[in-house]
């Protein structure tokens, strides 16, 4: 069947469910949005890209963006994060302090908050101008030259980011942040604040259902082993507490954002961006796990 | 590169390797076994199974029967189950307390002790004899009539399993087990002293890599979809909180016992087991994981 | 003022008091109690007994059963207590698993469940008999040779103690119980069943007033540097995670149990025992707290 | 015997012991101070201060000063603090944000960092100048004019605050935080910078002993009432989680801080300081503790 087809069907079934989620609201610019927009594009290996509804809209991306700091971070670093951040799911809701403080403040995972800002940690101190190396980095990646932060949210963010203080101040009283913990909390809220596409979403994890390669050239981004190891991550740790159950129901490795979306990959297969805003009660999009599901069903096959 | 070239060159690259783990030994039974056994069995879907070392001498299988009594769960109760057990990794070591008394005693996952007892329940609830069913079950899809509990192990586990009494009282303090707690762990106690080799364990691995049918017949077993959902817990689950370092150095699902072993299963091609006697700090195979990350390296992929 | 005067300006205050409790029923004869019981004993150790209501009825003295106990076995053993049980408060619920596994099996205090169940492993040790042991000693401090178990209510605990069992097992893993579990946990639940009215429990917890010795005889029961440390340990355990609540409202050393009795003692003056059935949501008598607060307040002297 | 002739007694005792502690160095200004010094000064409501070795020393009070602003908010605002912080002991180390996190941003007590933080909070909500506000109060009632900030300290704790930093973002993310998060730390940090000799101390805590009022004067600063309070949530909660150990040992409510000041109280008889820098690994002052509980046992009496 073809893929275009399967996205059809999927619409038809999803879109009749109630949405039982909520859209996220600690800052008004998430609570704004239109809670019943919905886009899904799907970038096959060997096929052209498919398209379902808002796909080409943009959107707030959250925590997608720590696959693109950690795939950064790998790509200059790779050997000095793994002492700094483990690759364990944390069992605890993604912003807990528990786990953080009987461990010494080594974030168990770099999807979680915590793991995430010590990754921006690694990347301040390698470049002179880590916005704007992690934005240059983005565009490439998924070639669209437009993407860009959103200030106001990143303003906004920065405004309530009181938990994410309270955890780099905690990273920082065991050494393991070297920077300024306000500079680290600007960078980490910028690049929170970037807007995507689905399809910008679906193009740019390309390289993780490539080995690492840019699609359209052949460009090798990071070794094949890294992406295998991104893969692995998000496949553990890319849905906070509910990555067991991503897994279970639908079977692909997949990092989402509290701004409703998701971004899947099946290696050597194909890259998949869904976007939906209300959000179930762990934080990831209602409707976009359901569309997911119905993906690796309906295709019939997932990487288990 | 034939599988057969592949596991020599792993066996010349891992036995040259100093073992740092040590045996279990918290039972005499386990910790008399001879540490340098190294075996390893693989069994491709579309190929002859190929054997390393000590690839036909059974070993205490431990927390591999975990899958064992899930899939049988599954096969006779799957919707039962979920409500009474989750498939999120715990984020804690294999018998942690916490995380059960937080949640109420309802365990994170099947593979944790806590898990493994609630599944025991499930099946002395429908099953009259369930220590005959599970061997009948195990036995039957390993293709082997000889395999067999061994009841000094049983009852050498029982006598030290003050921890695991701990975690059955407290779920039934929860209401989470309907049976009597000295029986549940009775039956426990015996799934973990099951004995088998490696071939075996890949054997009966093979309806996980083969979409839950018996490669010899064809038998259906279990569903696609519940093959598949096995396979996403072993992936998050199956190597209690060095679940995700799994994950990221080797790239399949499986899971592992103290007594050595670790089976893992690579979907649609094959299935394979190791044994080395030696445990890292988490209480995995030393040698084994080591074994298997070189085996993905060499073969070039992986799940992801 | 005179005692009595007081204790009837308590009554008149308390018992148009809305009981905003609910009386423990999770055995049938903790929950078949009339809920409007009310006594009050104080006993001074310079003037007569004074009593209030149903002073003279019998109950249930559930965990203040734990104060005998630890003064039995600190009158026997002092020395060997200390490196099993702590004397910090725990923070915690009466029952919490989490600190205990934390703490390797040393629990915080002798007056939280878990610690009580070692000092029933410590006074099984020494005794042939610990049953008669306790019983005669809490006859012989309270000059009632009338008092005795309930065994029913013993049975009863028995049968819904898995939570306990969970503890003891948990505590067992961890080296910290000698004896077998079953039997600890018999003597455990045999001990809470003790029944005594509010005139048994006042004369008893004299020797905590009176420096260790009985008030009658001047026979000296423990040391007076026993009964100062004792005193210590009520003050900051003896009502589970409430214990700074009483000490800031009442300000007395003092036990309660989930049969509605509350013992407390002013050191050098009296001690006075009070019983309503009916528990806040800390497990501890409401109208009692209410009653002692107005005690302290109206003799205008604690031990602040 | 007279309370001199005590003292002397202990420090012939105590000058002799072994001090198996260390001076505090997690800011320099701490670390150089001069282990040896040791100092005692107790004041009796009916009789002559008496003294011992560097008594008239002035030192860093550190979480002593968690009494004065406690002291002062109760006497401003007594009612608005009880729902915004417990008088529970926490069963933690004194900065643990395990606890925090779970019961919503509520401290445990005013005694631990993030409970002062909160007082802090208060007072600055009610004050213009709550560091003035808070110095008069403490020159007024130890009679001292001269005592003062040492802003050096104030400084260079801030510049090592991480972890305070991260108590107060947290609170703050619960709403338990009303001011700007920099301003409450840089006043916390400044009331931790109070300097004051141990006759300072006594003398200020003789309100305690008093029944609230001035001993000179008997000017009455707080009610009895509140007076009462603070000493029952000193004796639970003094000593951060070695609470139960100095009630146990000493039987006296009092506070200590990391400078290696303690401060006891007597209620109806005396008020008490000790000076040793050395701290056990709990944060209390080592000699402190054994000169204290050396007093007790040497009166023959304590609160209990």
């Amino acid at each position: 069947m073809e893929y275009q087809t399967i996205l059809n069907e999927i619409q038809d079934e999803v879109l009749v469910l109630e949405s039982k989620g909520a859209v996220a609201d600690y800052i008004p610019q998430l609570g704004n949005v239109d809670a019943t927009k919905f886009g899904v594009y799907l970038y096959g290996i060997e096929s052209e890209g498919v398209s379902l509804g808002n796909a080409f809209e943009k959107f707030s991306i959250q925590s997608i963006s720590k696959v693109y700091s950690l795939v950064l971070a790998m790509k200059v670093l790779d050997k000095d994060i793994w002492s700094r951040v483990g690759v364990e799911p944390s069992g605890d809701p993604f912003n807990s302090l528990t786990l953080l403080e009987y461990e010494n403040g080594i974030p168990r995972n770099p999807f979680i908050n915590s793991g995430a800002i010590v990754v921006a940690d690694i990347l301040m101190s390698y470049y002179q101008n880590p916005k704007e190396a992690l934005l240059n980095f983005v565009r490439k990646i998924s070639g669209n030259d437009a993407i860009d932060y959103n200030e106001k949210v990143a303003f906004s963010e920065k405004a309530h980011g009181y938990r994410n203080a309270s955890l780099a101040n905690l990273i920082k009283s065991f050494g393991n942040i070297h920077n300024d913990v306000d500079a680290i909390l600007d960078f980490y809220f910028y690049q929170c604040s970037l807007e995507m596409s689905c399809q910008d979403l679906a193009k740019s994890f390309m390289i993780f259902a490539n080995k690492g390669m840019l699609l359209d050239s052949d460009e090798v981004l990071i070794e094949p082993q890294q992406a295998k190891r991104i893969n692995a991550i998000m496949q553990t740790c890319g849905f906070y507490d509910e990555s067991g159950e991503f897994s279970f129901r639908v079977g692909l490795p997949g990092k989402s954002g509290v701004g409703g979306g998701i971004v899947a990959v099946h290696p050597g297969y194909y890259s998949v961006a869904v976007w939906s805003p209300k959000l179930n009660k762990k934080g990831n999009s209602y409707l976009g796990i359901e569309a997911l599901e119905r993906l690796t069903t309906k295709t019939g096959f997932s990487i288990f």
